[in-house]
């Protein structure tokens, strides 16, 4: 054990928009941290290995380490788009300056951190959506398949949907709705002239159009409610889901976990706990499990 | 009128796959046509303008006319796309080799073309669908968003929400269906690798798997028939608000209104009349029609 507490662990947490870095010594004490930008590697392998980058050596001058100090760090990295096996085979090719690395998904280490170390489950609701548990070693992924193919109930869907519905209004094919108005002010653009806008939208572009539909819906918008229904009712098939895969315990996590709460069924939305740490923590549990499995 | 009798158009048709060039004597006879590529600006100008140039060679080509005779040729030029203003005003700029260029959009030349040049309305479902009507100068424009915020009811979207299905199947947060089956044997992958293989899909990749969901419809798959079932209404919906419009002649056209044409209601079913000639020349009309207002 004397080889562990000399150890020092840095977790990385990175998504589409921002990846986290947080140094940990054995004793679980935070040395610092740091902030980089998009690190999901599906939308660019590049980009992430820079994102993931900045966010070390900011976490390592936030420690007061030097640069050199990275290669006696043990690395527990999750990041979005490894699920994919081809985005997670093209992202072991990296040759990362760490001593070693435990590559996973951005998921198992939500839940670890989630539940200190502890089976249980998350459902993530932000740009994307996904329900994820973690029980006797075992992993059930619910959804999560992006943007285009999947992602129902979350921000980049209720923003799409809410597109799809304002473009029906516009040409007299779809109810009409509150939707038209907040978006033209929000986008400065109404009816066929939203795509041209939209043209080369990304989903986080779409996830920012979201808080508007929960906004309507308040406001008893029907086209709205129902969006923000679906969306709840796809939040409430997965965490259905999640306890029948044994969970014994469930958050609700991401940017639009506090917006969706009120609109789930009460029974639900209450059995929802918060997370106990954050995904950096458990990206330091996985990489602890991995170098007590590697020395075993 | 002497010089309108001497005066040769071509007429081209551009869209997602292909664009189609027919050169046509004042007396309306065809005397060449040709093929090109893909050809719409919005997914690619260089790429819109070097199918054109394909079609229209092999148009001048198939007549006996010499490469040179292009510059005597007044064009009339419908294409996929240039509903968009930015997308309209960045292929005006084009340096075209005819001796005019009369753009407009791939809808007016369809409906010029389904109805001999007289007034009338279209839907056009293919990769992508779309309503469009002529009255008295007048255009109606129904739909027609694009792949991701409309089209519903087109090869893509059809194919799209097959996948979707089948993806939430997979996870087990959606009915069980015929299509996890077909699509598992067309794509040669299920569950989450659907994802992973699909991940470059374009529009036109989705819409291939549109005939397995009629497939798995007419075997009463309840996924399948949902998906087709909304996609009729949508297409009633769209022929409706354009009698509405004072539509005097509707025609459904498209890679997709074969295998359409059986779920919809009888009485818009058999009220759509075939198309009388191919969008070619209802470009040609168009050319004309600006000619004539030049004249005056």
């Amino acid at each position: 054990m004397h080889h562990d507490q000399e150890t020092l662990f840095i977790g990385i947490d990175g998504g589409g928009t921002k990846c986290r870095a947080r140094i940990i010594s054995a004793d679980n004490t935070v040395l610092g941290a740091g902030l980089g930008g998009p690190s999901n590697p599906f939308h660019g392998q590049a980009q992430a290995i820079a994102s993931i980058s900045t966010a070390v050596e900011l976490a390592l001058a936030d420690a007061g380490m030097p640069p050199s100090a990275v290669n006696q760090l043990i690395a527990g990295v999750g990041l979005a788009g490894v699920s994919l096996p081809s985005v997670y085979e093209a992202m072991k090719l990296w040759s990362y300056p760490f001593k070693k690395m435990h590559l996973t998904t951005d998921l198992k280490i939500a839940c670890l951190g989630a539940h200190g170390g502890a089976d249980g489950a998350v459902i993530i609701a932000g740009t994307g959506s996904c329900g994820y548990a973690l029980v006797n070693g075992a992993e059930t992924i619910l959804g999560g398949h992006g943007f285009q193919c999947g992602d129902q109930g979350s921000g980049a869907w209720i923003g799409l949907e809410a597109i799809k519905a304002v473009l029906l209004a516009s040409d007299g094919l779809g109810q009409s709705t509150l939707l038209t108005e907040l978006i033209r002010e929000y986008l400065g653009v109404s009816g066929g002239m939203i795509v041209d806008k939209l043209g080369a939208a990304k989903s986080s572009d779409f996830a920012q159009l979201s808080p508007l539909v929960f906004d309507a819906a308040k406001h008893d918008d029907e086209v709205a409610l129902q969006i923000v229904q679906e969306a709840a009712h796809y939040i409430q098939v997965l965490a259905e889901k999640l306890w029948q895969a044994g969970a014994p315990r469930l958050s609700l996590m991401g940017g639009l976990s506090s917006l969706l709460m009120p609109w789930l069924n009460p029974d639900i939305g209450e059995a929802f706990l918060p997370p106990l740490q954050q995904p950096e923590f458990g990206a330091v549990y996985y990489a602890r499990q991995q170098e007590m499995r590697v020395d075993v």
